[in-house]
């Protein structure tokens, strides 16, 4: 990324373009739904409540009609107002965090179905705990990262990046006890079976939200970063400052 | 999606711009990359050939740097020239699609990881054949989706988006189909894990292939078509025709 980037700095601190920030304070808004609908899902998940998984797979539409009208906005302003470097930038990490978000809502709405269906089935209590634990390391994760992009801040945004490699060997674990319990039990496979998609929709909350936090990056320091080590991106992140 | 879209017919007809189609002609030859690469690994898992199976893997990071090279060049036009209604649409259309096939290239080098790993173990040849099937079939709709790309053809684009229900119904047998074998054969559930894998990285590479053609969809219409259903979609696009 070779643009310039000198003028970033005062531009956040003089009065943001109305427009701009509009658009920010409804990706926040969107992040807030997503938010609820993962925990939501997890909750379904914890109480077997088939009304509550069946509420977030209805509720996932208003994600969607979020996501449709932010992007519009967001060619309409790039097509009015022609942003120059920064504003652009932040136009164009804002159409790809409304992408992520949207299929943060897929994934929450795919651990809501799975909560419905399990509800009132047989299987192991003791599995679902090292799912909860996931589920809420990573909607902290999608949290913090809201947060970071609420506050344009690097350092938080990258501690996101950095838990996300966390995430990532919980969640192995996480499918090595459920390969073992199926062996153990073959009964149960259906079951963990639905219980392996929550695991695997919450992996990809993680990366989604990993994304989110490399877009922000991309925005404030106008390098992008990703595709590269933790490591090097906190080099980056950090000759950039 | 409001922008006048008047001057889109004959500028589609007119010498098109230089910048655009040379980032154009670069999607393509990413797209070129991304199905040889889905070509490989279902080959490496077919041929149970290892090293293949690696090379897809090691190879990822050239499509990760054609997806960033890109995403510069679209910000860059964007900044430099202030495209108007119609080419803002296809830059934006294709900072989405880059993004789609990227991650068809991440669940490609998923499909490479599981054939290393599979190779030479004992697992059922008869459940591979339906993972091939499903295979090509995917592979199929993402050469259609960058040739309806090329031609900018939105009824092979539709044609993309039906043939997705017909590769989720596929998936669904295949699944069930895997979770029988699991519970005949206990001692199987390792191997049957690592081919539900591979089964799942190709459904999400129809759902990426689809999105490509959802993006095109609303570059040439004007229209955003994504979140509504097939028919309404139809009804859409012939509207707009």
């Amino acid at each position: 990324m070779e643009l310039d980037t000198s003028d970033l700095g005062g531009h956040i601190h003089r009065q943001y373009d109305e427009d701009l920030e509009a658009i920010r304070t409804r990706v926040l808004a969107m992040g807030g739904l997503v938010e609820q609908q993962i925990d939501n899902a997890l909750k379904a998940l914890r109480d077997e409540d088939v009304e509550l998984g069946e509420r977030v797979v209805g509720d996932d539409c208003k994600i969607n009609e979020l996501e449709v009208g932010i992007d519009e906005e967001c060619t309409r302003i790039i097509a009015l107002r022609q942003p120059a470097a920064g504003d652009l930038r932040m136009v164009v990490a804002i159409i790809k965090t409304i992408t992520d978000l949207e299929r943060i809502g897929d994934e929450a709405e795919k651990i809501g179905r799975m909560a419905a269906r399990l509800a009132g089935t047989c299987y192991s209590r003791r599995q679902m705990n090292g799912v909860q634990h996931l589920g809420s390391r990573v909607s902290k994760m999608v949290h913090d990262a809201l947060d970071a992009f609420a506050r344009l801040d690097v350092n938080s945004a990258l501690r996101v990046v950095r838990e996300d490699e966390g995430v990532d060997a919980e969640y192995e674990t996480i499918m090595r006890t459920l390969s073992t319990y199926m062996m153990e039990d073959p009964r149960q496979i259906a079951q963990a079976m639905d219980i392996i998609w929550c695991v695997r929709a919450l992996e990809r909350i993680g990366d989604h939200a990993k994304n989110i936090c490399e877009y922000l990056i991309y925005f404030v320091k106008g390098k992008d970063v990703r595709h590269i080590s933790v490591e090097d991106m906190e080099r980056e992140a950090n000759a950039l400052a």
